[in-house]
């Protein structure tokens, strides 16, 4: 009988919570500790009512009691960690956080666990490189949640060892996640990167009065984004021309090089425009309906993993 | 009794046959119109298969040959306006054709047809100067196949009467699709902008070895592209800040305003990264495979039109 492979998850909000269901629901051990007293209790409630509420959707096949019986709060760091093959560190997304969660981590692990953060943005040479376990240590960045969004973005530090990414890529695969691997870092990854470059073209439309922040939504919902929900950008355009990518490429890169050129200079994330997407966005949802539509989002999420779960198999 | 709404759909390829279908589905009649001998009759072939691939998806009321006797071919041109409240344009995407294209309209319609083209990113400035119909004419720029990505995207020329936009974007809605309303002409329009400049950065991510095509793909579809297929980007991130999208920016501002610098120069559209991510698509799927998976696309784009009618009723 071979045991479960058991899994810290350290830093125990929204995305903590999100691992921890992940974890569990792929049959793992989940020990989960936060710093802040109360919280690791709180996020096994977080973990309860997810679990519940993808047992509705039809995306657990045991009870969830039965998934939660898996996950137990660990009396400190060093319990956590003790006999885990991987931890995952989700605590705040700020440097000085990261560095010091690192240095306890590092006092605390034994010398075969692997460590795993969900920053966003950070790459993980710039809080691991005080270490001893740094060669242990990669980002492996989560969309929220990640029991809904299968990706996890893997980031090799300089001193990562291969057999680090190698392992942990094969820990995400058999829990049921998508790992995408990136070769070195680069600040935002590949997820935020793609994000921020539309984000900024979706800023600039609307900060010059082409059109209003509902139309830019409205253009991705209702089009653009459609493909992207279950094939890339690159596969999209490799579907598009009758002889491939490259005859795509031939075909509509005056087009997009000459787009390209008209987005080289125009100001970003500027106050100003921040501001009128704000009270357009409070014009159609006030801020006191932020929550229920959060609510809402979510069961969206949650229906359409179960059509892509349909429609895959 | 009320007469059903006449439309003229002229040129009849992938486009055009997908409007039809679209128009007659609503209960218009269609008109197809198509310079090339015969081809109006293929398109027409098309129009019968789409709508039994639709009524397999539950997503026609009728029978498709009920739709399907909406559809017609016309004699020429003049036969095909005649009559007609609104003709959509969906020839070659080449300016020179356009031009032609609306030359030979202008010297057929009658004084109440508007003109919408499916011009993907030319703006009708370009090509409506010299017709004396130009106030009713202006950029309709759909999604393929609309009958299934509904945003059509409507951009007037400096010529095109206010009117005329209300017209159409009144038309759109009632046959079922989404507009969206650009105050003024901008090459590539909403939607093929931000899909440029998504696309510079991922053939970057690519062409400097950060990741493989496939996992840029994999980072959209079980991630980024999620939430895009229901939600725009600004709604996305409104909901992803406590205090809603300019508490997002705020948090999120230095990241990104980072990233923007460092995508301020990088080469686009370079033959080498093409050569290079056609390498890896081919590797995925071979050329012969390309129209069997364009097939799998559209049951998958049929079958997230079903789910999102579902999700949305």
């Amino acid at each position: 009988m071979t045991a479960a492979v058991k899994v810290a998850v350290i830093g125990t909000g929204l995305v903590g919570s999100g691992w921890a269901v992940v974890f569990a629901r792929a049959g793992c051990d989940v020990a989960l500790y936060d710093s802040v007293p109360g919280a690791a209790e709180r996020g096994r409630e977080v973990v309860a009512q997810q679990l519940r509420d993808l047992a509705a959707h039809g995306l657990i096949a045991e009870a969830p009691e039965a998934v939660l019986g898996r996950v137990s709060v660990a009396r400190d760091l060093a319990d956590a960690l003790s006999g885990a093959a991987y931890a995952q560190e989700s605590t705040f997304e700020r440097l000085d956080v990261k560095r010091e969660v690192f240095s306890a981590i590092d006092a605390a692990i034994g010398p075969d666990t692997l460590v795993g953060s969900s920053s966003s943005g950070i790459p993980a040479s710039a809080y691991t490189d005080h270490v001893a376990c740094r060669s242990r240590c990669l980002v492996a960045h989560p969309v929220n949640p990640p029991s809904l969004a299968p990706v996890v973005e893997l980031v090799p530090a300089p001193w990562t060892a291969p057999e680090t990414v190698r392992s942990v890529r094969a820990l995400m695969e058999q829990v049921g996640q998508s790992p995408v691997e990136m070769t070195r870092e680069i600040e935002g990854f590949i997820l935020n990167r793609l994000q921020g470059v539309l984000l900024m073209e979706a800023w600039r439309l609307v900060e010059e009065g082409y059109a209003t922040a509902e139309d830019v939504d409205r253009t991705v919902k209702d089009g653009l984004g459609l493909r992207w929900a279950f094939m890339g950008p690159f596969e999209t355009i490799d579907l598009n021309a009758p002889g491939g990518v490259a005859d795509y490429a031939r075909r509509l890169g005056p087009l997009y090089r000459s787009i390209a050129a008209s987005t080289a200079e125009h100001k970003v994330w500027d106050d100003a425009v921040i501001g009128t997407v704000e009270a357009q966005r409070r014009a159609v949802l006030p801020a006191d309906g932020l929550a229920e539509r959060r609510a809402w989002r979510d069961r969206r999420l949650m229906a359409l993993a179960a059509h892509k779960k349909d429609a895959e198999a």
